[in-house]
């Protein structure tokens, strides 16, 4: 019987269920909504929700499977202690939700592990996409928000608390742009989708008033990261510079970073990626730029040349199953 | 027959070797002047004059014992290759010296191990100091510069090329303050001893002219943490303004560090730690006003309070032996 296990990855408006074997194919996937905040749902409802679908998989499944395990990519979630605590984008935002605990009892006899999503992406990552073999990276989701997981010596950085890896929370100016944690500056506001907008209209605030641009004609509200792209890419200069300074930006940060824990790669991941070299060229530029000579690659002759020796890496997990597959990799990187 | 390990401490201008127990007795310590980069001296005759004083130490010590591992702190150490590269304090600055290797030439049948200074602060914080039980913690050294030590899951992080944990170097403002490292900003050039004394000519240049100051009677030249300490006890307000100023950004860089690596603490070694409270209190300030919510504490009613989880703790180890004990710290670590 094939052996199987089931990754669930809990978004803020839909959740993503998955059969995924060991050799990291999904056999069958299903969606379901994540329960509204004012649905009023309790975490139990959903958790038994959530049990009544895997039996929907199963039996789409053609040969028979076993499964030998959960494993749950979920906001706010904490690995050490099964909960999800005070998730601002779920319905148990004001609540510390025993997760693990509620989902054990549908399924008493197997492991159930659950992390955050972007440190379950970061462990995709390793089990099954492009950090495979390697000892250090990084991994930078690129999303309405930004995620992160670090990985130390082949393990991910959970810290004291199970909550390490904020990457997205550090603070690049002080007195910048307000942040939905309650500060100020944090990486998340320049270099995420929203960041992107936001720049949009500090690039236009800024530039000649009589300058002609296709942003022009978007209010706020419809501005999205697509939209910038696609003016960007017809060469309209405004959409341009602010992916040149969302690059600079990002650049910066991931300098900070291989100051930290000297990464092998740096996986970049989500919807901000698809891009491409609008973004990825000022990043690689300002990170290179930024880059302590310590870790700056040495020519032949051994002296310093200003050019990062970490790489700087499109994810291999798809993003459209990304999410579940590395969920399912919590359970397989543990039987490995 | 007693067992030691020959702890070596290689610093800009002296050099310290001590014979060390597994207990973390220092039974016998030596100083030497570390050969200034005028003199010549080559990599491979620095190794044999410490080689010489190994047998000086061995005959002081009373009860006969056998050296079973050296362990090196140097700047610039690699611990993977066992190199010194381009250290720019040492008479080799164009240099790579594969230090261990010219040391494993004169003990050739015993381990060596050698790592930056700063690292080995952070081993011999982990087994003899106030780290001893800790998986996830991180020091800090306030010295002529900053230097850092980065544990993770109970092990030193090295990072991908044995250089990782250089957080003297985060770029706190990216049009900052010229650092040493060719960069601007860094953290190290605010909250170093040096910094210290440039945030004390910031002080007076934005004061008003006629205010009065201790520190308005000396020179940029001479200078120092000390007369700034002076000042600020006896109640001088702009010296008191310097140490607000450096517990505010080195606050700041804490908060960052966490949001990193979540640590149980983070402990202070080196000079500057003598002030006191008058950086402590600053510090701790600034580190619980910019810490992330997730990384806050919360009341026995569940709600979060602005004050960070994380401890901040002086080390354990003395300034003028924690260097000796770190590096003999590196042989002891494993073979525990």
């Amino acid at each position: 019987m094939k052996e199987v296990v089931l990754g669930i990855d809990i978004g803020g408006t839909s959740s993503t269920l998955g059969l995924v074997d060991s050799l990291g194919n999904i056999l069958v996937e299903s969606n379901m909504p994540t329960p509204a905040s004012a649905s009023g749902m309790s975490a139990s409802d959903f958790a038994e929700l959530l049990y009544g679908k895997v039996f929907e998989l199963q039996r789409q499944v053609s040969e028979a499977c076993q499964l030998v395990g959960v494993g749950i990519g979920a906001p706010d979630a904490k690995f050490d202690s099964g909960t999800i605590e005070f998730a601002c984008n779920l319905p148990w935002r004001h609540e510390v939700v025993p997760f693990v605990a509620l989902m054990q009892r549908h399924f008493p006899d197997i492991p159930i592990r659950m992390t955050n999503d972007a440190n379950a992406a970061a462990i995709g990552e390793l089990v099954y996409g492009g950090a495979r073999g390697m000892k250090h990276f990084v991994t930078i989701t690129l999303g309405t928000g930004v995620g992160s997981g670090v990985v130390v010596n082949g393990q991910l950085v959970y810290g004291s608390d199970g909550f390490a890896g904020e990457l997205g929370h550090l603070i690049m100016t002080p007195q910048g742009r307000r942040c939905g944690c309650g500060r100020r500056g944090c990486l998340e506001t320049y270099v995420s989708a929203s960041g992107l907008r936001q720049t949009a209209f500090e690039v236009m605030s800024r530039r000649y008033f009589s300058e002609k641009s296709l942003l022009k004609e978007i209010s706020f509200s419809e501005m999205t990261s697509k939209n910038i792209a696609a003016a960007a890419q017809q060469g309209d200069s405004m959409a341009q510079e602010v992916f040149e300074e969302t690059g600079k930006m990002l650049g910066l940060g991931l300098a900070n970073i291989v100051t930290f824990s000297s990464p092998e790669a740096i996986f970049l991941y989500g919807g901000l990626v698809k891009a491409g070299d609008l973004l990825l060229a000022p990043t690689v530029k300002s990170m290179n730029e930024n880059m302590m000579k310590t870790f700056c690659r040495r020519s032949a002759q051994g002296q310093i040349v200003q050019e990062a020796n970490v790489r700087l890496l499109p994810s291999e997990l798809n993003d459209s199953n990304g999410a579940v597959l590395g969920a399912a990799a919590l359970i397989w990187s543990e039987s490995k």
